[in-house]
Protein backbone atom coordinates (compact mmCIF):
# COMPACT_ATOMS: atom_id res chain seq x y z
CA UNK A 1 0.00 0.00 0.00
CA UNK A 2 1.21 3.62 -0.99
CA UNK A 3 2.20 6.01 2.42
CA UNK A 4 -0.29 8.53 2.95
CA UNK A 5 1.00 11.62 3.80
CA UNK A 6 -0.95 14.70 5.29
CA UNK A 7 -0.80 18.71 5.19
CA UNK A 8 -2.49 21.16 6.80
CA UNK A 9 -3.50 24.88 5.90
CA UNK A 10 -5.48 27.60 7.44
CA UNK A 11 -7.18 29.52 4.94
CA UNK A 12 -6.52 33.43 4.13
CA UNK A 13 -9.07 36.52 4.17
CA UNK A 14 -7.19 36.99 0.72
CA UNK A 15 -8.03 33.25 -0.63
CA UNK A 16 -11.45 33.50 -0.75
CA UNK A 17 -13.94 35.15 -2.94
CA UNK A 18 -16.15 37.69 -2.43
CA UNK A 19 -18.58 34.54 -1.59
CA UNK A 20 -15.94 33.81 0.98
CA UNK A 21 -15.13 30.64 -0.81
CA UNK A 22 -11.89 29.09 -0.95
CA UNK A 23 -11.36 30.06 -4.90
CA UNK A 24 -10.61 26.82 -6.43
CA UNK A 25 -7.47 27.80 -8.17
CA UNK A 26 -6.28 28.51 -4.76
CA UNK A 27 -7.46 24.83 -3.86
CA UNK A 28 -5.72 23.23 -7.03
CA UNK A 29 -2.89 25.32 -5.61
CA UNK A 30 -2.99 23.97 -2.01
CA UNK A 31 -3.36 20.16 -3.74
CA UNK A 32 -0.34 20.87 -6.13
CA UNK A 33 1.98 22.06 -3.27
CA UNK A 34 0.72 19.08 -1.28
CA UNK A 35 1.89 16.54 -4.16
CA UNK A 36 4.92 18.42 -4.40
CA UNK A 37 5.96 17.60 -0.76
CA UNK A 38 4.86 14.55 -0.21
CA UNK A 39 7.05 13.70 -3.31
CA UNK A 40 9.95 15.77 -1.90
CA UNK A 41 9.69 13.72 1.06
CA UNK A 42 9.61 10.71 -0.03
CA UNK A 43 12.65 11.49 -2.55
CA UNK A 44 11.29 11.74 -5.70
CA UNK A 45 10.43 15.54 -5.89
CA UNK A 46 11.43 18.44 -7.96
CA UNK A 47 13.88 18.37 -5.20
CA UNK A 48 15.60 15.27 -6.79
CA UNK A 49 14.49 15.95 -10.54
CA UNK A 50 15.28 19.02 -11.09
CA UNK A 51 19.21 18.84 -10.89
CA UNK A 52 18.82 16.08 -13.65
CA UNK A 53 16.94 18.67 -15.49
CA UNK A 54 13.60 17.44 -14.43
CA UNK A 55 10.17 18.28 -13.68
CA UNK A 56 6.82 16.82 -13.11
CA UNK A 57 4.09 18.40 -15.02
CA UNK A 58 -0.21 17.66 -14.14
CA UNK A 59 -1.85 16.80 -16.85
CA UNK A 60 -5.31 16.05 -15.63
CA UNK A 61 -6.89 16.97 -12.56
CA UNK A 62 -10.41 15.90 -11.32
CA UNK A 63 -11.86 17.58 -8.22
CA UNK A 64 -14.94 17.03 -6.27
CA UNK A 65 -15.84 19.13 -3.45
CA UNK A 66 -19.18 18.80 -0.90
CA UNK A 67 -18.17 22.39 0.47
CA UNK A 68 -15.33 25.59 0.25
CA UNK A 69 -13.56 26.26 3.05
CA UNK A 70 -14.26 29.84 4.52
CA UNK A 71 -11.13 32.20 6.33
CA UNK A 72 -9.63 30.55 9.54
CA UNK A 73 -10.76 27.11 8.45
CA UNK A 74 -8.25 24.61 8.70
CA UNK A 75 -7.52 22.45 5.61
CA UNK A 76 -5.99 19.20 5.29
CA UNK A 77 -5.04 17.61 2.49
CA UNK A 78 -4.16 13.58 2.53
CA UNK A 79 -2.21 12.54 -0.22
CA UNK A 80 -1.15 9.41 -1.98
CA UNK A 81 -0.27 7.55 -5.04
CA UNK A 82 -2.18 5.16 -6.62
CA UNK A 83 0.18 4.29 -9.30
CA UNK A 84 3.03 4.87 -11.53
CA UNK A 85 2.68 2.82 -15.18
CA UNK A 86 3.03 4.12 -18.58
CA UNK A 87 5.46 6.89 -17.80
CA UNK A 88 2.06 8.35 -16.04
CA UNK A 89 1.76 8.80 -11.95
CA UNK A 90 -1.44 9.06 -10.60
CA UNK A 91 -2.14 10.91 -7.27
CA UNK A 92 -4.70 10.83 -4.76
CA UNK A 93 -6.47 13.82 -2.37
CA UNK A 94 -8.61 13.55 0.15
CA UNK A 95 -9.89 17.05 1.72
CA UNK A 96 -10.91 17.51 5.31
CA UNK A 97 -12.25 20.89 6.54
CA UNK A 98 -11.81 21.33 10.44
CA UNK A 99 -11.37 17.22 10.32
CA UNK A 100 -14.61 16.28 8.20
CA UNK A 101 -13.98 14.80 4.82
CA UNK A 102 -15.54 17.47 2.08
CA UNK A 103 -13.91 16.30 -1.07
CA UNK A 104 -11.20 14.12 -3.25
CA UNK A 105 -9.75 14.50 -6.07
CA UNK A 106 -7.28 12.57 -8.71
CA UNK A 107 -3.89 13.73 -10.91
CA UNK A 108 -2.41 12.44 -12.96
CA UNK A 109 1.19 13.41 -14.15
CA UNK A 110 4.38 13.13 -16.27
CA UNK A 111 8.22 14.02 -16.02
CA UNK A 112 9.61 15.95 -18.18
CA UNK A 113 12.96 16.90 -19.55
CA UNK A 114 13.07 20.66 -18.50
CA UNK A 115 14.33 21.74 -21.89
CA UNK A 116 13.38 19.78 -24.50
CA UNK A 117 9.81 19.21 -23.21
CA UNK A 118 9.78 15.15 -23.97
CA UNK A 119 8.32 12.73 -21.38
CA UNK A 120 10.72 10.59 -19.55
CA UNK A 121 10.29 7.53 -18.19
CA UNK A 122 12.03 7.56 -14.86
CA UNK A 123 9.70 4.68 -12.91
CA UNK A 124 12.44 1.79 -13.08
CA UNK A 125 14.60 4.22 -10.65
CA UNK A 126 15.21 3.07 -6.95
CA UNK A 127 13.50 6.23 -5.49
CA UNK A 128 9.80 4.71 -7.21
CA UNK A 129 8.29 1.81 -5.30
CA UNK A 130 7.43 -0.51 -8.73
CA UNK A 131 4.60 -2.40 -6.85
CA UNK A 132 2.87 0.87 -5.60
CA UNK A 133 -0.89 0.23 -5.80
CA UNK A 134 -2.94 2.99 -2.79
CA UNK A 135 -6.21 3.45 -2.93
CA UNK A 136 -8.69 4.09 -5.36
CA UNK A 137 -10.85 6.96 -5.25
CA UNK A 138 -14.71 6.14 -6.32
CA UNK A 139 -15.08 9.33 -8.37
CA UNK A 140 -16.87 9.21 -11.15
CA UNK A 141 -15.08 10.03 -14.70
CA UNK A 142 -14.79 12.93 -16.28
CA UNK A 143 -17.35 14.08 -18.49
CA UNK A 144 -16.68 14.66 -22.19
CA UNK A 145 -15.17 17.55 -23.07
CA UNK A 146 -17.30 19.44 -26.35
CA UNK A 147 -14.70 21.92 -27.84
CA UNK A 148 -15.60 23.40 -31.16
CA UNK A 149 -19.08 24.97 -29.81
CA UNK A 150 -19.65 28.71 -30.61
CA UNK A 151 -18.23 30.14 -27.48
CA UNK A 152 -21.25 32.35 -25.28
CA UNK A 153 -17.95 34.47 -24.28
CA UNK A 154 -14.65 35.24 -24.99
CA UNK A 155 -11.20 37.13 -24.54
CA UNK A 156 -7.68 37.66 -25.35
CA UNK A 157 -5.10 37.43 -22.45
CA UNK A 158 -1.41 37.93 -22.62
CA UNK A 159 0.80 35.14 -20.67
CA UNK A 160 2.67 38.06 -18.44
CA UNK A 161 4.88 38.01 -15.32
CA UNK A 162 2.37 36.53 -12.81
CA UNK A 163 1.37 33.61 -14.62
CA UNK A 164 4.81 32.28 -15.60
CA UNK A 165 6.34 29.75 -12.67
CA UNK A 166 9.86 28.64 -11.80
CA UNK A 167 9.84 26.32 -14.54
CA UNK A 168 9.35 29.23 -16.71
CA UNK A 169 6.13 28.16 -18.09
CA UNK A 170 2.57 29.21 -17.18
CA UNK A 171 1.25 28.16 -13.80
CA UNK A 172 -0.92 25.01 -13.79
CA UNK A 173 -3.35 27.28 -11.64
CA UNK A 174 -3.22 30.02 -13.66
CA UNK A 175 -5.25 28.60 -16.59
CA UNK A 176 -7.76 28.25 -14.36
CA UNK A 177 -8.04 31.45 -13.20
CA UNK A 178 -7.73 32.94 -16.73
CA UNK A 179 -10.81 30.78 -17.38
CA UNK A 180 -13.16 32.20 -13.77
CA UNK A 181 -12.29 35.72 -15.05
CA UNK A 182 -14.25 34.74 -17.76
CA UNK A 183 -16.97 33.79 -16.21
CA UNK A 184 -17.20 32.87 -12.86
CA UNK A 185 -18.74 29.59 -10.62
CA UNK A 186 -22.52 29.96 -10.31
CA UNK A 187 -23.88 31.15 -7.19
CA UNK A 188 -24.85 27.24 -6.11
CA UNK A 189 -21.78 25.32 -5.96
CA UNK A 190 -22.45 22.18 -4.10
CA UNK A 191 -21.66 19.21 -4.77
CA UNK A 192 -19.13 20.86 -6.74
CA UNK A 193 -17.10 18.95 -9.58
CA UNK A 194 -14.14 20.30 -11.69
CA UNK A 195 -12.06 18.58 -14.23
CA UNK A 196 -8.98 19.77 -16.01
CA UNK A 197 -7.03 18.90 -18.77
CA UNK A 198 -3.66 20.04 -19.94
CA UNK A 199 -2.59 19.80 -23.43
CA UNK A 200 -0.23 22.17 -24.65
CA UNK A 201 1.95 24.64 -22.32
CA UNK A 202 1.98 28.16 -22.94
CA UNK A 203 4.60 30.64 -22.20
CA UNK A 204 5.85 34.47 -21.07
CA UNK A 205 4.27 36.77 -24.17
CA UNK A 206 2.24 34.32 -25.54
CA UNK A 207 -1.24 35.67 -26.21
CA UNK A 208 -3.93 32.43 -25.17
CA UNK A 209 -7.63 33.13 -25.91
CA UNK A 210 -10.06 32.17 -23.31
CA UNK A 211 -13.35 30.90 -24.05
CA UNK A 212 -16.59 29.77 -22.26
CA UNK A 213 -19.93 28.47 -22.78
CA UNK A 214 -22.98 27.33 -21.17
CA UNK A 215 -24.42 24.05 -21.68
CA UNK A 216 -27.08 23.72 -19.68
CA UNK A 217 -25.65 25.01 -16.64
CA UNK A 218 -22.42 22.88 -17.26
CA UNK A 219 -19.48 25.49 -17.59
CA UNK A 220 -17.12 24.15 -20.40
CA UNK A 221 -13.48 26.66 -20.91
CA UNK A 222 -11.13 26.25 -23.40
CA UNK A 223 -7.62 28.00 -23.47
CA UNK A 224 -5.64 27.86 -27.24
CA UNK A 225 -2.78 29.77 -28.35
CA UNK A 226 -2.25 31.73 -30.62
CA UNK A 227 -2.08 28.88 -33.34
CA UNK A 228 -5.74 27.95 -32.39
CA UNK A 229 -4.33 24.57 -30.72
CA UNK A 230 -6.15 23.43 -27.65
CA UNK A 231 -3.98 24.34 -24.45
CA UNK A 232 -6.22 23.26 -21.47
CA UNK A 233 -9.76 22.55 -21.05
CA UNK A 234 -12.18 22.46 -18.16
CA UNK A 235 -15.74 21.48 -17.39
CA UNK A 236 -17.17 22.92 -13.89
CA UNK A 237 -20.45 21.72 -12.73
CA UNK A 238 -22.08 23.15 -9.92
CA UNK A 239 -24.87 22.34 -7.79
CA UNK A 240 -25.74 18.78 -9.76
CA UNK A 241 -26.25 15.08 -8.92
CA UNK A 242 -22.62 13.69 -10.32
CA UNK A 243 -23.19 10.77 -12.01
CA UNK A 244 -20.75 8.23 -13.77
CA UNK B 1 5.15 48.76 24.36
CA UNK B 2 3.03 46.87 21.74
CA UNK B 3 3.50 43.11 21.79
CA UNK B 4 5.00 41.99 18.89
CA UNK B 5 4.05 38.92 17.09
CA UNK B 6 5.69 36.19 14.82
CA UNK B 7 4.14 34.19 11.72
CA UNK B 8 6.28 31.35 10.24
CA UNK B 9 5.37 30.32 6.36
CA UNK B 10 7.31 27.81 4.18
CA UNK B 11 7.32 29.55 0.15
CA UNK B 12 5.94 27.00 -2.07
CA UNK B 13 7.22 26.14 -5.53
CA UNK B 14 4.13 27.79 -6.53
CA UNK B 15 4.84 31.42 -5.28
CA UNK B 16 7.85 32.37 -6.84
CA UNK B 17 8.82 33.80 -9.97
CA UNK B 18 10.95 31.97 -12.94
CA UNK B 19 14.03 33.21 -11.08
CA UNK B 20 12.72 31.49 -8.09
CA UNK B 21 12.25 34.52 -5.90
CA UNK B 22 8.75 34.58 -4.26
CA UNK B 23 6.80 36.93 -5.83
CA UNK B 24 6.40 40.80 -4.16
CA UNK B 25 2.60 40.87 -4.58
CA UNK B 26 2.74 37.17 -2.81
CA UNK B 27 4.82 38.72 -0.11
CA UNK B 28 2.72 41.73 0.61
CA UNK B 29 -0.18 39.03 1.33
CA UNK B 30 1.85 37.33 3.94
CA UNK B 31 2.24 40.79 5.19
CA UNK B 32 -1.22 41.51 5.18
CA UNK B 33 -2.11 37.79 6.57
CA UNK B 34 0.23 38.33 9.40
CA UNK B 35 -1.67 41.63 9.60
CA UNK B 36 -5.09 40.14 9.99
CA UNK B 37 -3.94 37.24 12.19
CA UNK B 38 -2.33 39.42 14.95
CA UNK B 39 -5.37 42.00 14.61
CA UNK B 40 -7.41 39.20 15.17
CA UNK B 41 -5.59 37.55 18.06
CA UNK B 42 -5.89 40.93 19.71
CA UNK B 43 -9.07 41.22 19.53
CA UNK B 44 -9.41 44.46 17.00
CA UNK B 45 -9.27 42.30 13.30
CA UNK B 46 -12.33 42.12 11.10
CA UNK B 47 -13.24 39.16 12.99
CA UNK B 48 -14.68 42.10 15.70
CA UNK B 49 -14.86 44.56 12.94
CA UNK B 50 -17.06 42.72 9.71
CA UNK B 51 -19.68 41.92 11.58
CA UNK B 52 -20.24 45.48 13.07
CA UNK B 53 -20.08 46.53 9.06
CA UNK B 54 -16.53 47.63 9.40
CA UNK B 55 -13.28 46.49 7.82
CA UNK B 56 -9.65 47.69 8.03
CA UNK B 57 -8.12 48.96 4.47
CA UNK B 58 -4.72 49.15 3.63
CA UNK B 59 -3.45 52.94 2.62
CA UNK B 60 0.66 52.86 2.54
CA UNK B 61 2.99 50.08 2.66
CA UNK B 62 6.48 50.65 2.21
CA UNK B 63 9.09 47.76 2.12
CA UNK B 64 12.79 47.10 1.87
CA UNK B 65 14.01 43.87 1.01
CA UNK B 66 17.80 42.78 1.13
CA UNK B 67 16.93 39.30 -0.26
CA UNK B 68 13.60 37.66 -1.58
CA UNK B 69 12.69 33.99 0.04
CA UNK B 70 13.13 30.71 -1.85
CA UNK B 71 11.16 27.28 -2.25
CA UNK B 72 11.34 25.89 0.75
CA UNK B 73 12.49 28.36 2.63
CA UNK B 74 11.01 29.49 5.93
CA UNK B 75 10.18 33.18 6.67
CA UNK B 76 8.74 34.94 9.58
CA UNK B 77 6.93 37.63 9.96
CA UNK B 78 7.39 39.84 12.91
CA UNK B 79 4.45 42.71 13.45
CA UNK B 80 3.60 45.27 16.06
CA UNK B 81 1.20 48.55 16.18
CA UNK B 82 3.56 51.45 15.96
CA UNK B 83 0.71 53.85 17.23
CA UNK B 84 -3.03 54.53 16.32
CA UNK B 85 -3.46 58.47 15.79
CA UNK B 86 -5.82 60.67 14.11
CA UNK B 87 -8.10 57.36 12.31
CA UNK B 88 -4.87 55.93 10.92
CA UNK B 89 -3.22 52.82 12.25
CA UNK B 90 0.47 51.99 12.06
CA UNK B 91 1.53 48.83 11.61
CA UNK B 92 5.19 47.49 11.47
CA UNK B 93 6.70 43.78 10.25
CA UNK B 94 10.07 42.79 10.13
CA UNK B 95 11.03 39.60 7.97
CA UNK B 96 13.11 36.81 8.23
CA UNK B 97 14.07 33.97 5.98
CA UNK B 98 15.17 31.18 7.53
CA UNK B 99 16.47 32.70 10.79
CA UNK B 100 17.64 35.80 9.53
CA UNK B 101 16.74 39.39 9.24
CA UNK B 102 16.04 40.57 5.49
CA UNK B 103 13.78 43.21 5.27
CA UNK B 104 11.17 45.81 7.03
CA UNK B 105 8.01 46.84 5.98
CA UNK B 106 5.53 50.24 7.29
CA UNK B 107 2.10 49.55 6.74
CA UNK B 108 -0.48 52.62 7.47
CA UNK B 109 -4.57 51.30 7.47
CA UNK B 110 -7.86 53.20 8.35
CA UNK B 111 -11.40 51.28 9.40
CA UNK B 112 -13.84 51.70 6.42
CA UNK B 113 -17.63 51.33 6.70
CA UNK B 114 -18.57 48.62 4.63
CA UNK B 115 -21.50 50.09 3.50
CA UNK B 116 -20.78 53.77 2.51
CA UNK B 117 -17.08 53.15 2.51
CA UNK B 118 -16.41 56.24 5.49
CA UNK B 119 -13.45 56.38 7.68
CA UNK B 120 -14.49 55.33 10.98
CA UNK B 121 -12.29 56.46 13.92
CA UNK B 122 -12.74 53.74 16.71
CA UNK B 123 -9.55 54.12 18.43
CA UNK B 124 -11.52 55.59 21.33
CA UNK B 125 -12.58 51.39 22.03
CA UNK B 126 -11.73 49.25 24.76
CA UNK B 127 -10.00 47.43 22.36
CA UNK B 128 -7.41 49.27 21.84
CA UNK B 129 -4.50 50.67 23.88
CA UNK B 130 -4.24 54.27 23.87
CA UNK B 131 -1.09 54.42 24.97
CA UNK B 132 0.33 52.32 22.39
CA UNK B 133 3.80 53.45 21.26
CA UNK B 134 5.67 50.81 19.35
CA UNK B 135 9.25 50.85 18.14
CA UNK B 136 9.31 52.64 14.78
CA UNK B 137 11.24 51.18 12.16
CA UNK B 138 14.26 53.34 10.50
CA UNK B 139 13.22 52.69 7.40
CA UNK B 140 13.67 55.89 4.61
CA UNK B 141 10.85 58.15 3.55
CA UNK B 142 9.56 57.02 0.66
CA UNK B 143 10.25 58.97 -2.77
CA UNK B 144 8.64 61.70 -4.71
CA UNK B 145 5.62 60.31 -6.41
CA UNK B 146 5.80 61.52 -10.05
CA UNK B 147 2.46 61.35 -11.64
CA UNK B 148 1.39 62.59 -15.35
CA UNK B 149 4.46 61.71 -17.23
CA UNK B 150 4.38 59.75 -20.51
CA UNK B 151 3.77 56.49 -19.72
CA UNK B 152 6.55 54.15 -21.35
CA UNK B 153 3.55 51.07 -21.69
CA UNK B 154 0.24 50.79 -20.32
CA UNK B 155 -2.59 48.20 -20.93
CA UNK B 156 -6.25 48.20 -19.79
CA UNK B 157 -7.47 45.92 -17.66
CA UNK B 158 -10.71 45.05 -16.64
CA UNK B 159 -11.06 43.38 -12.56
CA UNK B 160 -12.85 40.11 -12.50
CA UNK B 161 -13.57 37.56 -10.53
CA UNK B 162 -9.91 36.56 -8.84
CA UNK B 163 -9.15 40.61 -8.55
CA UNK B 164 -11.76 40.78 -5.75
CA UNK B 165 -11.62 39.62 -2.31
CA UNK B 166 -14.12 39.47 0.55
CA UNK B 167 -14.75 43.00 0.73
CA UNK B 168 -16.21 43.14 -2.49
CA UNK B 169 -13.29 45.06 -3.63
CA UNK B 170 -10.21 44.68 -5.72
CA UNK B 171 -7.51 43.21 -3.22
CA UNK B 172 -4.76 45.11 -2.08
CA UNK B 173 -2.33 42.74 -3.88
CA UNK B 174 -3.88 42.91 -7.35
CA UNK B 175 -2.92 46.00 -7.29
CA UNK B 176 0.95 45.41 -7.59
CA UNK B 177 0.26 41.75 -9.76
CA UNK B 178 -1.44 44.05 -12.37
CA UNK B 179 1.37 46.44 -11.86
CA UNK B 180 4.43 43.94 -12.38
CA UNK B 181 2.58 42.22 -15.09
CA UNK B 182 3.26 45.34 -17.22
CA UNK B 183 6.92 45.50 -16.24
CA UNK B 184 8.26 42.91 -14.31
CA UNK B 185 11.22 43.68 -11.35
CA UNK B 186 14.55 44.16 -12.81
CA UNK B 187 17.07 41.53 -13.18
CA UNK B 188 19.33 43.05 -10.25
CA UNK B 189 16.61 43.51 -7.15
CA UNK B 190 19.08 43.87 -3.91
CA UNK B 191 18.42 45.91 -2.07
CA UNK B 192 14.85 45.87 -3.24
CA UNK B 193 12.83 49.30 -2.11
CA UNK B 194 8.86 49.47 -2.98
CA UNK B 195 6.32 52.02 -1.75
CA UNK B 196 2.31 51.73 -2.21
CA UNK B 197 0.14 54.14 -1.85
CA UNK B 198 -3.60 53.10 -2.45
CA UNK B 199 -6.16 56.27 -3.69
CA UNK B 200 -9.42 54.86 -4.88
CA UNK B 201 -10.52 51.29 -4.63
CA UNK B 202 -12.07 49.73 -7.91
CA UNK B 203 -14.44 46.93 -8.56
CA UNK B 204 -15.49 43.96 -10.32
CA UNK B 205 -16.18 44.91 -13.97
CA UNK B 206 -14.31 48.66 -13.79
CA UNK B 207 -11.99 49.02 -16.73
CA UNK B 208 -8.48 50.36 -14.84
CA UNK B 209 -5.50 51.90 -16.94
CA UNK B 210 -2.34 50.30 -15.41
CA UNK B 211 0.93 52.69 -16.70
CA UNK B 212 4.81 52.18 -16.01
CA UNK B 213 7.64 54.35 -16.64
CA UNK B 214 11.47 53.99 -16.08
CA UNK B 215 12.79 56.97 -14.51
CA UNK B 216 16.73 56.53 -14.61
CA UNK B 217 15.95 52.71 -13.19
CA UNK B 218 13.41 53.80 -10.77
CA UNK B 219 10.17 51.83 -11.87
CA UNK B 220 6.60 53.85 -11.86
CA UNK B 221 3.34 52.92 -11.77
CA UNK B 222 -0.17 54.02 -11.85
CA UNK B 223 -3.17 52.47 -12.25
CA UNK B 224 -6.28 54.77 -13.09
CA UNK B 225 -9.92 54.52 -12.65
CA UNK B 226 -11.99 54.80 -16.26
CA UNK B 227 -12.63 58.26 -14.96
CA UNK B 228 -8.98 59.09 -14.96
CA UNK B 229 -8.79 59.51 -11.22
CA UNK B 230 -5.43 57.71 -9.40
CA UNK B 231 -6.18 54.41 -7.86
CA UNK B 232 -3.08 53.21 -6.64
CA UNK B 233 0.80 54.58 -7.24
CA UNK B 234 4.18 52.39 -6.83
CA UNK B 235 7.53 53.05 -6.85
CA UNK B 236 10.25 50.56 -7.09
CA UNK B 237 13.61 50.93 -6.96
CA UNK B 238 16.24 47.39 -7.29
CA UNK B 239 19.64 46.86 -6.56
CA UNK B 240 20.39 51.40 -5.70
CA UNK B 241 21.95 52.41 -2.87
CA UNK B 242 18.30 53.82 -0.71
CA UNK B 243 18.97 57.18 0.98
CA UNK B 244 15.86 58.90 3.09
Amino acid sequence: MSQKDKFTYIIQYQEVDEHRRLRLYTLENYLLNSAGLAADKHGFGVKYLYPQRMTWVLTNLSLQMESLPMPGDEMTVETWVQDNIHSLSVRNFRIYINGEKRGEARSVWVVLNIDDRTIQNIFDRSVFHLDEEGEKLDLPRAPRHTSGEQPDKEYIHKISYSDIDYNGHCNSCKYLERMLDLQEPPAEVFPLRIDLRYAKEVYKGDEVRVCFFDADGVYHYDLFTAHGELSCSAILSCGKDIVS
